[in-house]
């Protein structure tokens, strides 16, 4: 994973010339005045841990198991959000932990949160390290030093119940690997978010992510049906059944609890029979309110594709959707969506409909045919047009494309940032509305493109891209931004976040969603897990 | 609904003399000694509410939503598990609240928690009142008295968004008043559990209830997508969205903390268009063990029918599955399955798949019948005969009727409850063998039956009828017996309920299922929504 940006930098992709064009010519981008530092250029602050506390550690974990050097440092600083980049290639090594420990057992958790706890550390929990929301970030005041708990090392595929369809797996596990693992068995999670190559188990738990294929698999939180936690007051053990009507649902607590609570040492997980067969295609409608249309009629009536995304015109219009073939502008008018199909069992492919929608299967005979057929039929019947696999199919290989593409446009000067809610059908054209309305009024003319990412059968997500030209200070400038559009996103009555999280960067946004007396049950619960608040302070919970 | 029984005493059955016969000649039961007393006779304990608080109670939701009078107490006293019912007949009115107060609003029901907390009054609210778990009596100890909060004055269909597919309803509707509302509109619910006569919304979602078509419409907890609670702090709105990733979900700490936390005052409710056509049907298995693998492979490779539940072999062979004609003894070896399929669009049936099992729709077409052959080529496949649709239609005109069945059965002299739990599939078998070898240690030879009621892609629950012939003292009797197979579900790894929920009677083997930290994490949510610990105090959380 590049420290300064997102993944391989071989993968690093030239911007073509339309997109250049657009950039000069469109959004005023210049070429930046400064140069991204290297690694070794990284200004740090000493370490403030105490060396005994450090010892203690060591014989916790191991002394090869917690590290100090700069590199390990850089490497555990921040996530990848676009000011966390810009901080990091500005050389701004300033919010670096004291030391990364990297535990090998849930014992371990549990000792290195007592050490931590009696001598006041804060602890961030690390997984793929690929927060966009500020979450790797603990807030110093008051606390001895920073450990990252990085969870590398809890990367076991502990047993598989092919019986119950589930399996034990640690929080460490990054996706692609955990995919390996579970191919042996025929299974998989069906989880592929936009940062499948390098987020973990633990973190899509911790963050409740929502994957690209959640259509049809449903979102992370609805796969984890057990999971074992350490806090500092010792272990919880949770999920005893799919579902139970014995007082709240505990999980759900600990899910989007963004490390804050107690460290994920085990999570047990739904799998799905691996597909057979997949297909993808593209649909073309007249414009985003037609579309969203169809999509809600898929999502309220069935049958629900596996994949189901909808750019909206100036989304179109660039290519996003595809990010391979970015830049073969004007490619058509309206808006394209993605449907996808992926067969995963004798009765037909995966379907989740999980908010209770119309679900998904196929015909009898398995296979994709039936589904697609059905697909097909309510997409023509609300104007759809089929544009056949080309753009599916480049949009599958592109799919994980998107975080390079960043890059990319961070090379060439542009500020490039994503952000996105969700809400009820009925409101979803108010908030699309006030997210342009505030990112035009804060940065001008900038490029704002949309698309609905996930869908339910009472609402869905609406997920933004934003181009822009930089300000003398970018970090600032899209700070302002930021605040402006999570205002507006609050008094529109969506969510701050549909797959994001919380981190430092929607606290405040997010307190104002769930409001002072949400804020008290975040309280009330993390006094009696981690009365000493050493777990990731500073995120999720607005500080006294 | 009867005082001392279940619903309207007109609909009162005769048992038939082939049960008369089981429950003389293999129970041994005995016709009691003792008549149940009338209302008139309950010994109520003095009203120990001191008159300013009531004077206060009554200032603020007038004169007349306030009762002292004995009918009203004793219409509040306790629920309708037999161990209530049995303590009722007797005459024992010792846990009847000092007050009833009926709250016409949101701000009344603040209104009341503030005075409350002020006064140190318990508060338990109430819905149907037919918890079955103690849900309803409140720990006196250390509160000038108790009120019921009884929410059915708060009964209205508040909105309908029909783009969303919501509805925002009021706690104390009852669910046939609710679909009635529903119906006006083209929608339904689709949450039909056993209590569906009496019970309320708000209790369905305080205790997350679960019905008999939850295959096809989820469970209620499922259903509700936003809320507003009121708590002796203030006012929590929940639900922006269908689901987010901003933080842990609220909704699901309020779903299940039966009253403990808040009183729910509105919620918003994903609904369905009413169905166009409904069938059900009966096929035969050769085991228990053969149609819940048939069942397992319905909800893990699709496709889900509306209803599906398989009774065991003693189940089978008493009828309990179809209470209307019950005593039609040795209908035939085996176990019986009821099938349901229920056409609520144009695209399919409701098909939840609520844990992402394969989901349920219909081919193109619309209608159930491409959905009900291709579930009859699972079962058929899974050694399955189908018997048609008498036994499904039975089963339909009977779904309500086993509280009155056991009205009748206490009164023949039988003591008879009911228990539930759920597990994953793996541990189904270990969990099924441990409650049955655990009830009959404890009352030597009784009937237990038992029908998996609800299945999901990774596990099940398993609901069980007990008939024994009575002790001298059958409720010290039962409780004797429930506590022993409480244990046992507990150290067989099942959930202590699938969908009854916790009351008083749960409460210590809930409290080993979550463990101390689980009972840290609602003290934590507690102690900042309901400081004073007004809020049905006894239920749910075990006194420190």
């Amino acid at each position: 994973m590049l420290w300064s940006g997102w993944g391989d930098p071989a993968k690093a992709s030239e911007l073509p010339e339309p997109i250049r064009a657009l950039l000069r010519d469109l959004l005023g981008v210049r070429a930046p005045e400064t140069r991204a530092v290297g690694i070794e250029e990284v200004r740090l602050p000493a370490v403030t841990l105490p060396p005994p506390v450090l010892g203690e550690l060591r014989a916790a974990v191991g002394a090869d198991h917690v590290r100090c050097d700069d590199d390990a440092r850089v490497r555990h600083t921040r996530g990848k959000s676009t000011p966390d980049l810009m901080r990091m290639r500005a050389g701004d090594g300033s919010e670096a932990p004291d030391a990364v420990v990297l535990p090998g057992s849930h014992a371990d958790v549990l000792e290195v949160l007592r050490i931590c706890a009696a001598h006041r550390v804060a602890v961030v929990p690390f997984g793929g390290g690929t927060s966009v929301v500020g979450g790797l970030t603990a807030d110093r005041r008051g606390f001895a030093g920073v450990v990252a708990l990085d969870l590398g090392r809890l990367d076991r595929l502990v047993s598989v119940d092919a019986e119950s369809m589930t399996a034990e797996m640690e929080p460490g596990l990054r996706a692609p690997r955990a995919e390996r693992l579970l191919a042996r068995h025929g299974f998989t999670l069906g989880h592929f978010p936009q940062s499948f190559e390098y987020a973990t188990l633990g973190g899509f738990a911790a963050a409740r992510s929502s994957g690209q294929a959640s259509a049809g698999y449903g979102r992370f939180d609805d796969m984890v049906v057990g999971m074992t936690v350490a806090t500092p007051r010792g272990t919880l053990d949770l999920g005893r059944a799919p579902k139970s009507a014995a007082g709240p649902d505990l999980r759900q607590v600990i899910l989007g609890s963004e490390g804050a609570f107690g460290v994920i040492t085990s999570l047990r997980l739904r799998v799905r029979r691996a597909p057979a067969e997949r297909a993808y295609e593209g649909w073309r409608f007249e414009s985003f309110q037609a579309g969203s249309a169809a999509l809600r009629r898929l999502a309220q009536e069935g049958p629900l594709p596996t994949v189901l995304r909808l750019s909206d015109e100036t989304e179109t219009m660039v290519g996003l959707a595809r990010p391979g073939e970015i830049g073969a502008l004007a490619s058509g008018a309206g808006c394209l969506a993605i449907v996808g199909y992926e067969d995963t069992g004798e009765s037909g492919p995966a379907g989740a409909g999980e908010d209770g929608a119309g679900g998904t299967t196929t015909g009898t005979g398995g296979g994709i045919a039936s589904l697609r057929e059905r697909v097909a039929a309510v997409l023509s019947g609300a104007g759809g047009v089929c544009l056949g696999p080309e753009p599916g199919e480049s949009w599958a290989r592109g799919r994980y494309s998107a975080p390079y593409l960043r890059d990319s446009l961070l090379a060439a000067g542009a500020t490039v940032e994503t952000l996105e809610t969700a809400g009820f059908w009925s409101g979803l054209p108010r908030l699309y509305d006030a997210v342009r309305l505030s990112l035009h009024a804060s940065l001008g003319s900038p490029l704002v493109m949309c698309h609905v990412s996930h869908v339910y059968g009472t609402g869905a997500s609406l997920y933004f891209t934003v181009v822009t030209a930089r300000s003398g200070d970018p970090v600032a400038q899209w700070e302002t931004a930021k605040r402006a559009v999570s205002d507006a996103i609050v008094a529109a009555g969506g969510t701050i976040s549909h797959h994001h999280g919380v981190g430092r960067d929607h606290r405040e946004a997010y307190a104002a969603e769930i409001g002072e007396l949400g804020v008290e049950i975040l309280r009330g619960i993390k006094g009696r897990l981690d009365p000493e608040g050493i777990l990731n302070p500073g995120v999720l919970i607005p500080p006294l």
